[in-house]
Order: structure tokens, then C-alpha cells, then sequence
């Protein structure tokens, strides 16, 4: 018997995703700032702030500036609808383009996306989602950086084994773990929060000539007028904003990525150390209901899988042709937004494990009373070492960078 | 000025995709055939199968496996909301067996999902998307297939320069270079359509314990309910199928992108042998109405640029730890559906470029006379060599193959 | 105070490697056969079989073959002295072909490399390398699967508990365990065995112009002389056998990781189900002599991390453009032949570790039995199912596919 | 017949790699700088470096620190025999302790590695490396940005047609493409010179436990010691130092890729806008005289396309488990060799390149005319714009951050 055929599709939900292949971002902030709709705003926003810069230097009439803006805030658009439309010229900016100047007298009209050329607005745009979603990681981060910060100095003392290569090696603590866990997400954090989010604005081959004389003035008008940097060039084919960004995101999710894989193997069953926190449903199997599925540290883990692979993919796209490469520019889009969306996802689905995560100090004395007996057999005798010390240096250190 | 917030989202659209960053697949049949809802269609076809192939060896009353048949077909059951459920057990196929079970009365419904486990759902829901999204790539490949066999051979004779390197070296013909394109295709089609893709059936641990004594006689039963092919064991760690799935569709991206790069380098302006198909907006763009872009072999080559890295990620969680990875799973699905879906968007697209496609033999002719003088500068003549039979072994070895 | 610099390199052994940071794979077979050396041979093999292919077609004289079949077998040719005189042209093809013709009389000389590019020999050479580095790691394979069809066979009942995201699900056997390990390998070794390895025959620009009228009957003979199979087309640009290849292997990797990955967890200090076999200084630390550390799981785990990201460069060059393309052809020699090593070196290391393998079925009995209590607790009784008919099942198919 | 089997190895030449399937790093200083016996030799500085660091703390006698430190400089050690024991413990840090230390007498030997594991040896060692090769890097991008600073400064009027997605779009400069390629090399190098590479001091489990009280005190002045940095914690499972090396290593790859690619497409036979410098046999061919092949553009390229691939290896491994895992550190190794090797490699060659490259102005007007025959045909008229405005603007912007 052949497949079932799928019936035809009859409505536009028919052909939408909505996170169902990505429970770590289901739901989450992130989700909300990186959707075809958050997309298209940001597209709106793009095309809105350039007229508005230009009309700020005396470029075009502010009427023109005017209408735009209310067209970007109240424009009913279909994103699917566009993405087909989409296909004529392999973006969606020329048919939103041409979508806002049908909807505007001509003498307006005429000077909306003046002088630019489609992968300003998609660049910029593209840059409004990721300081949008930069904005909605960091805070997500930032209840990482809390949670660890307090299990690092809770914990300062409480003993555990310490293991390498799965096996028992010698003790340590969970503080210094945690304190291990923290140093990694502040350096993501600090590294993400560091990055320059240019505008993008070249015109049809990254001159300026559409742009008139002031051209190069507009650069910090349009920066300005979005809240992102000013670059120094126009960079459709220098893409080491796309490619930074994307390198980021990806050392964010391998710092969470890290802590996840730990609370997997510490939760194991013979193990025992830690447990995720406990919900309705959290954790549950639907063939096993005496199992606690470590479920957020897996959803996490899933993401720091995932992320340096969309990230290499704008690492590769680097090497773009001349003024725009038939590709390499394309091929950034979904990998990027990937990228910004499961760190999203991951960074808030951490904060809720780290927020309630079960520590349970009794089991770790029980396994490293083992470990103990087999160093004592080997002769070798060791404690902690450094560990308080190393968590007190970490805590310092978070202090100084957080200040 | 700081970024624009985004206004809260205030309906289900605002969260959701519709390939507003992959024009490639937009509006296309594998768009419709790997949405989340075709993806829970297929979950609730895996269910309906499993229960209906219980009922035939009468391990369940047939009672249950019309009921939940009845209920796969006519469930309105929202993706999103199922995919925010999903995170609590970390897979969507835990909230969505609650859904059904709430759904009918419980002597009927605790047969549903009967001795199966997440992993059996998810998965054979995953094989009948892909063989139902096969279908549609293997079509758009007989279209491209279709249209090569006829360049190859209309072009048996056309004298071009061959280029090496970007530097003109001797001469070839068009017709070998479309009988190239014609052999990597039909290997592509091949490869894929040679793929077995099995059901999922193991229960909790891959032992089958749940089905209770004729367990094992299920396999081939729900194969052929789901017309899906019967694997050797429960499959859950043993990843091949997807693994060997993801690089099959590397594969045929990497043959249709070897045409899509091959057409935008003969159709650059300086060399100018080769045009896409005109149309209205076709190849439009935003800044520049002079010009005619390569737009369908541009979203091409992006499937290119991105489906090997989707691969990989499958491939790389191929490791997966004992009965059921935490994470290495859950990291498979979207990049699936992103191997599925921007390959049959490839198919598609590059179809509807090659059945229109533009061929100057008169530009081929002046820029290979450029080579020959300089050929006969050096002392060098040199014809189209053994051009022609190689055109008919390749298009016999088709014939060969497709019969 | 500065890095302490480097003292100059005095002798071409400071400008080797020879396995330093690839442990998995040092003083293997497979070293062996694609160390630089084992790619000369096979570039000089390759050149002398087309010379001999051409003398038995009647194209060149007998006396040109036997003397480039002679320096093919003789010359000393350095090849780190090669290598820096390829990036003249490029690839190191072209100052061989220099070096071999230095060493002949011109009347013979003139045959060498007769109507070939540069492209015809490495091709060729790497399917070579591959044909003999695929025999060795079917070698390690076959070792593999035979001590995993015993396993599975010995350990048919041996009971165990299965173990899903880290947290034991219900009871199964180590021989399911074993068979499913097995079914993986098979299936790996049953894909590699199948590849076409074809040599490349196509001159300067694929049409065979420069072989003269009977270029065509080259093909069979050429792929006689090497004991390689003949190709449709030439294949400078239809890269699907080097991007199976590589597929292929990260198959393999992927069987073998999987086995090392379950190796890990099944040997960590809490679980102590199963350990490497012993040997002097084997798992050592240089820290803690206590340890037993799953070394050998560990390197071939390291190599499952590698070769798909290997491979993936390899279907990412697929989109080569028109006759040769400039980069893309290039970046497959080195990731080719990690591939190839590293499997290689997998393979002889997994069929080491499961031929010593030490298993503890009482330790297993008393995981288990902690397990066996959970489920009485929630009013659940299972055994492992129909996991012995599963090992019979895949054990009758390994046989089945590996007579 | 059978491919003709490899004849047994008779030396250890046969299993060695000199760079004969990398001719973009063959003969470079970064192929020196990161061999496997400068590998060998910063394991011995880094074992050096610790006595010295401990004698100088008091900790241990100062006759065993010039022990080391004698043996660091003048041990023959053979790297290709050390990778073979290293199989044993998966590292080669555990047979050179061995090797050490049985080269002094027991009362000076018991304090090499003291307190030590492999890992902070092994993870020194490559920071030592990478801190070696860093200097070879900034050298060749030194020259480069010195060569396109020139480029930029001569060829800022120099107008040619801008293009886009292949077909010519609208006027532009030389300089301006120059002054881009700079920007993107200046980025490139700032981010790889801003890094920190810290030395990792950690014992068993990071705890410095075996290094007694003072332990902390011991972290600034082994990184003194070796001239590098200081690292917060142990960092042998928080592995941003490495995933950061790895991305900028990418990013300076992919700014060179940039310039390889216009390279390429700029000195194709129909544009001829550009071409390589010329020189004996560069560019040459083995079949084709006539041709000038762009073969460091080529070479360049190939790296851009591998290095994102070795650093994405590194992305994914930083989720490391617990004090270490299986697997993922070792899988670092090779890769971070390759984007060091690769990256000096690609920045020597494009120096060169950049160095001697021909500009051809009369064809870019020739070219140019076209396009702006096709303009004002559509009536339109378009200069350079902004170029030279721009050209300034990124010249001030390069002498800025460069002073």
C-alpha cells in the first residue's frame, strides 16, 4: 500500500511552521522576534528609517518620510504571500517595495527605498531582528548569569566527585562547577553584547551614487534613526557582520550547550547528583511514567548541535562575488535567523532549568565516598585543592566584567 | 535612538514561518508537503497505522483502530500550541497522544499508542514525510531529467568554449556540458529514489516488550499499513536511515547546484551564452531596471550552500547514547525537514528554469573564436574531441538506468 | 615575556606530521596507505596505467609505457619538495609529470601524460588511495562485525537495563544491545563495498579531444589497467563519487561512534557494565593511576566527530563551476583523505577494542535490579520483550546480506 | 585486475605528510610553525615552562626546572613513534611524561609534570602553537593590507562596472573594491590579534589540587613563563579559547576568500580585468599552454572553503562533559592545526598575490563602456557615486585602528 497521500493543502497555515521540530524555542521571546512577521517589520523599519534619514538631510519632503512610517506601522502584508512573490527576483524586497508604492500617491511614493537597492533593506533589516532578538537573549542570559552565580557561591564547599573520561578521577566541588558554568556564559554574554550591528546602505553596487551628493552623510542619519552602528563601508560583499554575529550566537549555545550536557550526566540515574525542576509533565515519557526525562537540558543540548552548523554556513558564505554574489548571500537568510532564535530558545529554556535545578549534596558525598575508598586503596590522598578558591577568583572576575 | 521594540505579538501569525527567507521553496509542493501541519498529519498517520496494523493481528479492538483513524483525519489540533505543550516531555508526540486519548472514550483510547514510545511516532511520522516529500523531488527531477536529455541532445553539435579555472582552455560542446548536468541528476535521482525508509517500532527501550508476544509480526504489518519499508530492528539509535537520507539529498541539491553555478557564470553579462527564462518581474531588480538576474539558479545554488550543512548535523548525531540520545535526536528534526524541503524548492525551481532556459548558440560561437585564435597563436588546434560520443553514452547510460 | 619563538626548521622532518594530533589513527593501516608517499605511488600508478592503456589501444608506443611504468615503480620523487612546487600551477600533478619526463628520453618522454590534465591523474590517484584504503578498512570492519555477531550470540539473554536520556527505561539485553551495534556495521560496510571508484579520463577540458579517435575505448581499459571502475562521463566537475565517498564514510564513523559513545557511558565509574580490554599502560593517566579510561572508545569517538564535517566539505564542492572550478576541487584532497585515514584508523581501533571487550553481566543484574524496583513501585512488570527474537533477527540478516 | 596493492612501508617517510594535498600552506612559515614537531617542541616548553613556573614559586628544586628546561631544547624525540604509544592513553602528553622522565634521574624527575594532567599540557601546548602562528598570520596579513592600502590609494579613480549576481550593474572603482577587501582584512586581523590564548593549568579535575597551597598563585606566572594569558579558571571543558581561535581563523579566511573569489572571477578570459602576477611556471597547466591560471586565488580559495568546516568542529565541541569528555577534546586536535596551517597558508599567498597583481584599467573602461552604452539606452546615467568619498573614508577608518 502506497503512502497515504496528503490531502491538498487548503489554507495558508497549510504551509506555516510554527516551532513543532523546535521545542527549545516554542513559545519563547525569541520565537516572537525572528518570525516571518517580525521579519517583515523589520523590513518596514528599514525602509521607514531610510526615508526618514533622508528626509532628516533634506533628501526627500517629509511627507514622503511620513508616509512610509505609517505604512510600516499599519500595512496588512502577508509574509507568505510575499515569499512567493519573493521568487521573481530571488528576495522579498522588491515586491514589498513594490507593495508600499501602491499604496501611496506617486509623488510620495517615488521616494520610498530611493537610491537603495534590495539587500540594504534586507541586510538592515536583518540586523534590526538580530539586536531585537540580541536584546531578548541577553536577558535570558542574564537570568543564567544570576542562577549561576548563586548555585557557584551556595555550593562553594559542597564535595563531589570529579570526572574524566566518564570515570571518577578525583574530588571537587559544585561550586567550582557552577563557577566553571558561569565564566563560560559570561564570556558568551559579553561576546554577543559586544558586537556592532551595522545598517547596511550601498545602493545598486555599494557606491552610494542614488544617494546624490550627501550620500555618505546618511550613513549615521540611518544609524541613528534605527538605534544600530554605522559602518564603515557598505558591506553587502565584506560579510563579517553576518559571519561574527553568527559565531557568537554559536559560543553562547556551546556555553549552555555545556552546562546542559553535564546536568544530562549528572541527572543519569546512576548518578544521581542533580535533577531539572519539577512541573507538570516536566520530564515526562509517554511510555514510562516513573521516568524524569532531563527534557530542558535536552531541548538545549539540541540547539548547541545545531547552531554551529548554521553558523559555518555563514562562515562559508563570506567569500561573496564582486558587488553580490548569486548564493552566497541568499543562503544567510534561514541559517542566521536559526541561529538567533534556538540561542533565544536555549538561553530562556536554561534559565529555567538553573532556576529551580534539584542539587542533592547527600548523593554526592555517597559517590565520591566511593571514588575516596579507591584513592585511599591506590594510596592517594586528595582533597578539593583550590576549588573555593578558584569559585571566589570566578565570582570576582564575573563582578569586574559585569561592572 | 534604540531599536525599535517590536509590538507584542498578538496572534498566532506573528510567531510563525512562511518562507519569507527561503524563496526557494516558497509556494512550492515540498513547502505543502513538510509544514508543520503536513508533519503532524504524518504523526497522526503513524498513530492511526500502528493501532490499524494492532487491530489486524488482534492485539486491539478494530473499535480502536477506526476511532483513532477517524480522529487522525479530522483532528483540528493547532501546531503551535502543540509544539509550546511539546517542551514539558521535550518531543510534541507526548501532548499529542493526551490529545487523542482526551478525545475519545477510554475503552477505545487506551489502546491508542498502544506499547509505543515518542520515538516510535516521531520517527515513522519523519519516513512518511520524507517518502511523501520524495514523491514530489523525485517528480521535479523527471522535469529536470526530462529537459537535459533534450538540451543534450539539441545541443549535440553546439561548439563552445570550455573553461578551466575561469580561463578559457579548448573547445567543448553544450551538449556535453548538459549531458554532464543530465548524468549527475539521474545518479542524484537514483540515489534517492534507492533509499529505504522504514517505520519506527521498539516501544520504551527498542525491545518491543509493550506489543507483547507477536510483537515482532508488527513490523511488517505496519510497514505495509504505512506503505513504509520494514527495518531489521527498532531503529531508534541506530541512525542510518536519516543519516543516509540527509546525504542522499545533499547529493541532489549538489547536482542541481553544479547547474544553477554553471548558468550563472555562462549567463554573466561578459559572457552571455546562456539566459534564464523570461517572465514578468523574473530576474528584477530594486535599483536596476536594465537588468535580468540568474533568480532561479541563485535560490538554487543558496540550496547548495545550505543543505550539505543540514546533512551534517545529521550525520553527526549519529552517535547517539544507548536507547534514546539526550539531544543528538531532538537535533535531527528541523535540519530534516530543511534537507527535504529545500530540495524539492531545488527540484522545483530548477524544473522551471531548464523548460525555459535560453541558449545563444551565436555568443557561444563568437567567444569560442576568441579561444581558437588564441589557440592557433600557441600552434594549438584542437576540436570538440570525442564531444559527441560522449553525448550518446551518456544519454544510452540514461536510457540504461531509467527503464 | 614573548613566546619562546621557534628555532628555524633545518630538515624537512620539522615540516611533517605524522600523526601527533590524530592518535586515532597512528601506526595504522590506514596511515599507510594515504600518507603522502601512498598519494605519490598512486599519482605515479596512475600515470603509468594510461600510458599502458594507450600502448595496448596501439596509441603510444610499448616502450614509453614500460618506461614511465618503471620510473612509476622506482623514481625517488620527495614529496614535500613536490608539494612546494605545486602551488605554482596549483596541484602537484604538474611538476610530476615535469620530474618523470626529465627522466626519459624525449621519443618516450612525449607519451607520458599524453593527452591527459592534471585533473585526470589526481582523480584517478585518489580513487586508488580510496580502492586501497577501503580495502583495509573493510578489513577492520569485517573484524568488527565478527566479534559483534559473537557478542550478540553470547550475550542473547544477558539481561540489562535499557537506558533513555540518560535514565533507565526498562529492561532489555546486552545482545540486543550487541545486534544493533552489529546491523549498523553491516550496513556501513554493505555501503562502502557498493561504491563505484572510478578513474577520470577526460584531457583538458573533459571531451577527451587530445586521445585522439579512439579516445572513447580508453575509458574501459584505462579502468582495466587499475583495477577501478569506468565512468559514464569524465567527471571533472560531477563530483558525486568523491561526495558518496565521503557520505559513505561518515556512515561508518557513525556505526563506529555509536558503538564508542555507548562504550563510554557503559563504562563510567557509576555504571560498570562493561571495559576497555586491559594492557600495559592502556586508559593510563598521567595524573591518576587509579583511572581505567575508555581510551580506545574515546579516539574513535573523536572520529565521529570529525568525518562528517570532513565529508561535508566534500558535498559543499559538488556546485563546481563549468570545467574546473577554482577552489572548489582544490579543498576536497585533504578532507578526502582525513576521511579515509580516520575511518581507517576507527575501524582497527573498534575492532581492538570489541575483540577484548570485558563485560559484567552481575553488574548489570544489579543496575537492573534498582531499575526492576522503580517499576514495581509504579505497578509496572516488564521483561525485555521480544529482544532475543530480535538478535535472531538480526543475526539471520547479517548473514543474509554477508553471504 | 586488482588496484595494485601499496608496497609495505619500509620508512617512516611512508607515513608521513609533508603538504602535497595542500599547496596553499606547502613551504609557508605557518606550515613550520604548526608541523607535528613544533607541536612536539611546545609540549616541551609547556612542560619546561611549568618547573620553571613552580621553581619559581618555591615549589620545586631549581635543578629540575633547568632539567626540563634542558631536555625541552635538545630531546630527540621522533613524533611519528610518540603518536604510536600515544594510542595507549589517547594522548601523547602521557608517553612524553614517560619519555621525560626517564631521561633524568629520579630525584629532579618526579617533579616533571608535577601536579600536572595531560590536558594542561596538551591544551599549552597549542595555545604556544597558536600564539607562534598568530605571529606568522598577522606577518602575511600585514603585507596584505600594506598591498591593498596601496591598491586602494592608486586606483581611486580608476572606474570599472560594479557587479552584481554576475551581470554588470552600475559603475564603481577599483578603489573602492580594493578599499573593501581592506576593511574586511583589517577586521579580520584586529579580531585575530585581540584574542586571548591562556595557558590551562588545572591537575586531575581543575581543582590544581597536586599543586598545593599556593596553586592559584601559580596560574600568572606560568602564563609569564610562556608569554601567554591568564586564564580565569581551568579551562579543559570550557572551550571558548579554542572555539574563539577557530572562528577568527574563519574570519580571516573568509576575508581572504573575498578577494580570491573577485580574483578569480575579475581575470576570467572574458573580463580580463585582473590577472595573478605573472612568473616561471605560474599559472601553468598541464595540458594547456596558453593558459595563465589564477592558481593563488585557487589555493586561497580552497582554504576559505575548508577552514569554516575545521572551525565548526571545534564550535561543536565545546558541550564537553564534566572535567573532560570522551571524545570532543580530542577531536579539536587536527582541526585547529588545519585553520592555523590553512590560515597562514592562505595570508602568505595572497600577500604574494596581492604583491605582484596586474590591474588592467584600459579593459575595465572597455567594459565599463558597455554597461553604459545599456544605461543610457534604459536612460540612465550613473557615475561612481560616492566611490572615492568612501575610499577615504575607509583609508582614515584603517590608519585609526592601525595606530
Amino acid at each position: 500500500m502506497p503512502p497515504e497521500s496528503p490531502p491538498e493543502p487548503t489554507d495558508p497555515d497549510d504551509r506555516s511552521d510554527r516551532g513543532l521540530l523546535e521545542p527549545a524555542r516554542a513559545g519563547t521571546e525569541a520565537e516572537a522576534t525572528t518570525s516571518d512577521r517580525a521579519w517583515l517589520r523589520a523590513l518596514l523599519d528599514a525602509e521607514a528609517g531610510l526615508t526618514r534619514a533622508q528626509a532628516r538631510l533634506g533628501l526627500v519632503p517629509p511627507e514622503a518620510a511620513d508616509a512610509v512610517s505609517g505604512l510600516a506601522r499599519s500595512a496588512e502584508i502577508d509574509p507568505g504571500e510575499l515569499a512567493v512573490r519573493a521568487r521573481a527576483a530571488g528576495n522579498p524586497v522588491v515586491p514589498l517595495v513594490a507593495e508600499l508604492r501602491s499604496r501611496a500617491v506617486p509623488e510620495l511614493s517615488r521616494h520610498f527605498h530611493q537610491g537603495a537597492t534590495s539587500q540594504d533593506i534586507m541586510d538592515t533589516g536583518a540586523m534590526l531582528v538580530a539586536a531585537r532578538t540580541r536584546e531578548v537573549i541577553l536577558a535570558g542570559l542574564g537570568r543564567v548569569v544570576n542562577a549561576l552565580a548563586e548555585l557557584a557561591a551556595r555550593h562553594r564547599e559542597t564535595p563531589m566527585a570529579g570526572r574524566t573520561l566518564g570515570q571518577q578521577a578525583v574530588p571537587t566541588t559544585f561550586g567550582l562547577r557552577a563557577a566553571g558554568w558561569l565564566v563560560g556564559c559570561v564570556h558568551a554574554r559579553d561576546r554577543l553584547a559586544g558586537l556592532r550591528l551595522p545598517v547596511q546602505l550601498g545602493g545598486a553596487a555599494g557606491t552610494m551614487a542614488a544617494f546624490g551628493e550627501r550620500a555618505v552623510e546618511l550613513l549615521p542619519v540611518y544609524a541613528e534613526e534605527l538605534g544600530l552602528a554605522e559602518p564603515v563601508l557598505p558591506w553587502h560583499t565584506l560579510r563579517f557582520p553576518v559571519a561574527e554575529l553568527g559565531s557568537a550566537l554559536a559560543i553562547v549555545t556551546g556555553a549552555l550547550g555545556k552546562i546542559a550536557t553535564d546536568v544530562v550526566v549528572l541527572a543519569q540515574t546512576e548518578v544521581g547528583e542533580v535533577a531539572e525542576p519539577p512541573g507538570p509533565g516536566r520530564g515526562g515519557s509517554s511510555a514510562m511514567p516513573h521516568k524524569r526525562n532531563p527534557a530542558l537540558a535536552t531541548m538545549v543540548r539540541a540547539t548547541a548541535l545545531q547552531v554551529p552548523a548554521y553558523a559555518q554556513i555563514l562562515m562559508t558564505a563570506q567569500p561573496a562575488a564582486l558587488e553580490r554574489p548569486a548564493g552566497e548571500w541568499h543562503a544567510e537568510w534561514q541559517p542566521l535567523r536559526e541561529c538567533l532564535r534556538l540561542t533565544g530558545g536555549a538561553a530562556e529554556t536554561m534559565a529555567e532549568l538553573l532556576e529551580g535545578i534539584e542539587i542533592f549534596p547527600e548523593r554526592m558525598r555517597t559517590n565520591l565516598d566511593l571514588l575516596l575508598g579507591v584513592l585511599a586503596e591506590h594510596g592517594e590522598q586528595t582533597g578539593p585543592g583550590s576549588a573555593s578558591a578558584l569559585v571566589d577568583r570566578a565570582l570576582d572576575h564575573v563582578r569586574e566584567v559585569s561592572s
